[in-house]
């Protein structure tokens, strides 16, 4: 598939999910950046292609364009070749969906930039409680992560088996955000050992917010 | 399929979504609920069965527990016949998948009522300030929603042509949430054409809050 465009920006994390995925399958991409705090997100042109004026958004030549990274994701593998990224099972398919939606269900959107603007913005909150209030969600959210990947059968270098997918191009991100938030780790040692495995392959290396075009 | 147990709660507008997919592929479940404003969801049984302490889960007999709404309803429509729930083409899957993530990841996640019992007793929010957080999120999402439905050729009689699926049994539990927290939605008109033709159904009469076993 030539002549994908995926409109992002270095630090959203959604579109670092897309960014793995595209990498993992090894499909070349364009990357136009939406600077999220300088509000491009919203300029009339994105809106045009996106009416929820959210990174990321695919366009795919000749066809039109794709939303929400779990979706845009879900297409690639169902007509692009290269790594799988759910496993053929259906009941692994469903293990693997679940953790990922963990991620960007439970946790992703809560502490989200728009969030946490509207925190400080409309209800007058100060920085380190804002911070708290991301990082409440992360650690929610990685303790019961944790706990699946450290007790199923199914966790093997990667979240589900020794190959990465769905779950591990959604947690890698989410740790960046945790980073960012001053997150204490160490109680998460499953999900450390997953991340170093990822972050070994050179599909994860160069999704990297700071290897992007558009990295500040 | 039988011996299927849904953990559940009337008013959680996931564990809502999963009832109306059973329901839409005719399938017979019985259900367990977990109080959500009692804490019932972080019963040490429970717990077990999902650490994330959320509803719903799906107890499948012979197998094990699935989580996440959207999860479980993928895994429904991979494995059990009847209706289907997502059109066949992969462009077309990713739009009803796109359009049930504007709620699953960008709406409902934030009015949840975990979020706004961190903002009351964590950030000493007073309750019009918390359901105006509420509807801010929901607005924004539905007027996203609502552009593309009315301006997407796909759109049918339902969220995508002239059979419910996947975007639409997102769309009617998101609308219940709205209408609790005061929600104007009349410019929405679209999505309330929509939510009426599946009002009309008994898949979705049934599966309404004040229908179930622990309505109150």
């Amino acid at each position: 598939m030539d002549g994908l465009l995926l409109q992002g920006f270095f630090r959203s994390s959604a579109a670092w999910r897309v960014r793995i995925a595209l990498n993992l399958k090894g499909i070349g991409y364009a990357q136009v950046a939406r600077h999220l705090r300088r509000g491009e997100q919203r300029a009339p042109d994105f809106m045009a292609k996106n009416p929820q004026g959210l990174v990321p958004a695919l366009e795919v030549p000749g066809q039109g364009v794709l939303t929400q990274s779990l979706a845009i994701i879900e297409w690639l593998e169902e007509t692009q070749p290269g790594a799988p990224l759910l496993p053929a099972d259906p009941w692994a398919r469903a293990r693997v969906r679940s953790l990922a939606q963990i991620i960007a269900c439970d946790i992703h959107p809560i502490q989200n930039l728009r969030v946490l603007a509207y925190l400080k913005r409309e209800l007058g909150q100060e920085g380190p409680t804002v911070d708290a209030f991301a990082r409440h969600w992360i650690t929610g959210g990685l303790a019961a992560l944790e706990q699946r990947l450290a007790t199923e059968a199914e966790t093997g270098l990667f979240c589900h088996g020794d190959a990465p997918g769905l779950a591990d191009l959604c947690l890698v991100p989410q740790l960046g955000n945790a980073r960012r938030f001053g997150t204490e780790l160490s109680p998460y040692p499953t999900i450390l050992r997953i991340e170093a495995a990822c972050l070994a392959l050179p599909a994860f290396q160069q999704s990297a917010p700071d290897r992007q075009p558009d990295a500040e």
